[in-house]
């Protein structure tokens, strides 16, 4: 439901455009430094106002309301609330009647029988990655801070045959990355501007993917059968809003290779690969490898052009203009909570 | 771990070479008719022998150990068990010292601390997918025997508007099927013999891609925010032993459109679209249309061809020819199993 | 961890002396009436203020923070904040030196290496409770709001011997209520206001044993092997701060009877019992009779009376005087949140 | 439903009299040695055939299915089986028109509208908790496996106030017990063999309370909120048949004292208590002292004595005299299969 992870856990809640939205954290570690500032830079990375995004704006101001104890963490649950306040709810009150193709409007009252709130998606809004990006924050000290002992755990025993590869070498910090390799088919980043500008001018909007990438990850994360990398991975990245799709490594292009172009030979005895085509897991467990994820993100169903659909109301198919102030392409502001959601990932496997 | 599901819960054991593998079922509803002969249908359609596939050969009998007196399901859980009958371990002796490329001998042997079983992949065995489809056939029994119930509960509030799109008409069944859409980078079905045949004749192995779709899926499947259809179904489809993509309805292509392309318009009170981009889950709820799901599968990993790969006993890269019977395309059995996935998500989520 | 429940989930949050604590519910349905009034009868119960009760005082008003709109539940999660304002934290501060005896100060700094919030308990206060209250007044809410169809649900099946127990008869609704049966070792209430005030004039606490019972209770609740209503349930009361001990029915004095004596005497096809020694529970499953469980809760551990106990500064035992405002008989506001962990695992339990 | 656990989880299946009765263990660690013989100490403490236990002789033979492999765990699931050997079924034919009184007959057939196996009790059998005592034994072997370990990683962190308690002295290892400390009411065990022959000859039987000690426990073991020691260690000992109370420390028995009374001054550095009120657990959380928890096991349901009680088949109450073999205490043989929870709670709790 509205909670993921097992050993660190996190619980999200609230609506687009009621009093706050927020998140609970368990499973922090005790004593890790934290300040409210700590949040600050991913969150702005999230934010709205950049071109292609939303023309809301929102402090995003997190506070911490319980967990952390002169500024450090208490191990107790940590709960961030974020106020809503730069709603417009008057934008949305025709959506019950006359709901918005390929948005929840329909889906979330055909759940809940018609109960939900609608404004601004509700419990359904994107405004609710920003609790995830928060998350984020936290799960990326738990992987630094923890980062050596980890791999101390994971190597402690000896290798096949004999060899040990962590002995003697610190392991390298983990680094969590996003990047994103696709605007509206086009693979070339000097066309993703205008692209998105030309989508914009037309009342439409553009999908994209994103490639999320972890580096320096220990050895030996995911569990079989049902947890592996790839399973809880992909269970998190596709909470978020408009994703599609996701793969991992080669991913769907690999399957159209054949086994001897696919396959990834090791070439030490540390488990290097030569390439890197299994996306860092293989078995559904960390080889070392990065872990290379990406992920498919739909054009932003909310467009201004009008759109033939059925008016609850009326009984008739309407054209619908939507007059909200709407990212023309989420996938610019999704990056920053896929890099987010692999983190939560891997603290939670990490810390078995 | 090797638990999945929270209503219909499923447990699997064993390895490839031990004395038998399982699956425990818990969730099962009491009084549903239930015998050995029901799962031969499926159990056939996954079954070694086909061409491409591997000529081990595997009577594949289910016994049923708990769970079922006199013909009907009791409500407790339900254990069945297959013999592993046709193992031959000589033919992986040397898999620890020389482990196979892109296969989990050596991140298992990392994860484990060479503890692992590792005659014929042990527990990250494919042959593990025997209990998917043997939960899966569960699974479908419950879609079956519980359908008219449950459509007239999702229904039984008014839906938005006033109107009650089920009144008075009795739901469709849910059926569920599966197709191989791509082999070996093509999607034109006729050339897929000659592409496998290719490829086995050179010692090689090749991938493919399969769609899987659920019509007659109830409304309002899917939990916010964390446990949406796609999340919990990319779940299980990411532990079917080399799946490395997930994608639903437009997917990866849908990225590539405009938002006026991408959505759905909605053209009746029922909810019905005029296309299904969404793949029938929209804000992570299906609403109504088919669940669409299409899944990558790597090329097998174990090919006759020889690889240049590290030899933990030696310390040098050398060839690795492996002389075990392997399927050339193991998308070819993936498909049924892919099916039961679908089908033990549907009835997880139904029940709740 | 802090989350509890399956199909009803509850998480909580906060410290006795930070900004606010809070909970989020999930799993509620969507359509109950709610507004922040229902929550003031039972927080009453609970509010400081009363004889042998400690004399802070707390407004204790919950914010609905997400998950009702107009008046109404959502779907999405509930989540109920309360603001701390009456805090002391001058009276807490020497207790990380010197730690309390039989309280969670040494434990909580123990387990979470001195990095917890010391003040008033931090997360480990009885100030958690209200939490609880407040989610056993949705929880209530859905037991009175769901009643006739669960009933209808479980006996819509004939029963065995092709009795119908439920035919015709509409559902009693099911009752909660709670009962102080003894304090201080006496079971005679005429004693209880003297015992409290004698050990509340010697700086001393007493102890307590409730009883909750729940009428109108549905056959067929609760799941072997492990969540039979008895683990449930005795899992959320331990969870109580004080309980020290739990058992249902005739309990540990059951244990002294003979199985002639102890045995319930099945007297009609409602399954209707003579006695009621199981406490409503057989096997795990409830059998339509009351439920009946009792909690022992322990004499209060922070006292005004000089304790000789170990202090960490000094390195000596030393007597500890505790000056801060506490109960004298935390078992006289445990009754509520007894009651309310009843109808939460209930609530929980019932939605299957 | 039928799992139990979260970092080492087991799940359960079988019946009475089906072919065979199993557990699935999950988490359990690889390279540890572990054989078949392993369980045969506690399997036989549990076994029938002393005084005061059914005379039915099963030979408990375990079978390792999965998860060990040249004599050590693997990592992957271990399945143990036991075959079902000496079951005589026709001593149960009646019980589903004339259900035994405060046996799981009628709350089983209720909850499962009468398909529930009912041969010897099915799935309710006190049977399964030969599944118990078998994950007991591997929780066992994991508790002194990683002892050192864990002692090192809980206390790796100062201490409140600078103090380290464990420098520089190797943990003692974690030793389980068990004791039966009443029978019939009676704490004195020189009566206790009378008392269980007395109620045979009648064809009754009698209850008992037994107490389970484990000491070296490390501190810090417990999740707030509502996963405390005490929560979850009730949940799992209200799963074996029979239980109907649980307590800690001094309980009941605790609520009818003082503060000053209870209360358990702490005398060391090492948080020492004088007393041990508290049964180990304060705030949820180990503290260092021994584990003690007592549970009231009811007296066997199935006495041979004729009890009146409601017939379904003929609509009347009539005498019920029950030819089965049944044990006359069970709570001579629950004894280890209490340890055996413990061991098992302790296993998980310990390997966060």
């Amino acid at each position: 439901m509205n909670a993921f992870g097992k050993n660190f856990r996190i619980t999200v809640f609230g609506e687009s455009h009621g009093p706050a939205i927020g998140v609970v954290l368990d499973g922090v570690p005790a004593g890790m430094p934290l300040s409210e500032a700590d949040f600050e830079a991913d969150l702005a990375r999230r934010r709205s106002g950049a071109k292609g995004t939303t023309p809301r704006r929102e402090s995003d101001t997190p506070r911490i309301v319980s967990g952390a104890y002169r500024g450090h963490t208490t191990g107790a649950p940590l709960a961030i609330l974020f106020r809503n306040e730069d709603a417009r709810s008057d934008d949305y009150a025709a959506t019950t009647d006359h709901p918005r193709p390929s948005h929840a409007d329909l889906t979330a009252a055909q759940k809940f029988h018609g109960h939900n709130d609608p404004r601004g998606g509700g419990h359904f809004s994107g405004r609710l990655t920003l609790t995830l990006v928060a998350a984020g924050v936290v799960a990326k000290k738990i992987l630094a801070a923890r980062d050596n002992a980890i791999r101390r755990d994971v190597h402690s025993d000896p290798a096949p045959s004999g060899n040990n590869p962590a002995s003697g070498n610190p392991a390298p910090p983990i680094r969590i990355s996003s990047e994103i390799v696709e605007i509206g088919g086009s693979r070339d980043k000097t066309l993703f501007e205008a692209t998105i500008a030309g989508a914009a001018k037309e009342g439409d909007s553009v999908g994209g993917v994103i490639e999320c990438r972890a580096a320096g990850v220990p050895t030996g994360l995911g569990e079989p059968f049902f947890d592996s990398v790839e399973s809880v991975l992909s269970h998190l990245m596709f909470s978020i809003p408009g994703v599609k799709g996701v793969e991992f490594g080669s991913g769907f292009a690999g399957a159209a290779l054949k086994g001897s172009q696919n396959n990834d030979a090791i070439i030490d005895a540390l488990g290097t690969t030569a390439t890197n085509n299994a996306g860092g897991i293989v078995g559904g467990i960390t080889g070392g490898g990065d872990i290379v994820v990406r992920i498919a993100v739909k054009p932003t169903a909310s467009i201004a052009k009008p759109q033939a659909t059925y008016n609850f109301a009326s009984g008739e198919i309407e054209p619908l203009t939507i007059r909200g102030r709407h990212d023309t392409c989420i996938a610019l502001r999704a990056a920053v909570v896929a890099e987010a959601a692999l983190a939560i990932v891997l603290a939670d496997l990490i810390r078995h």
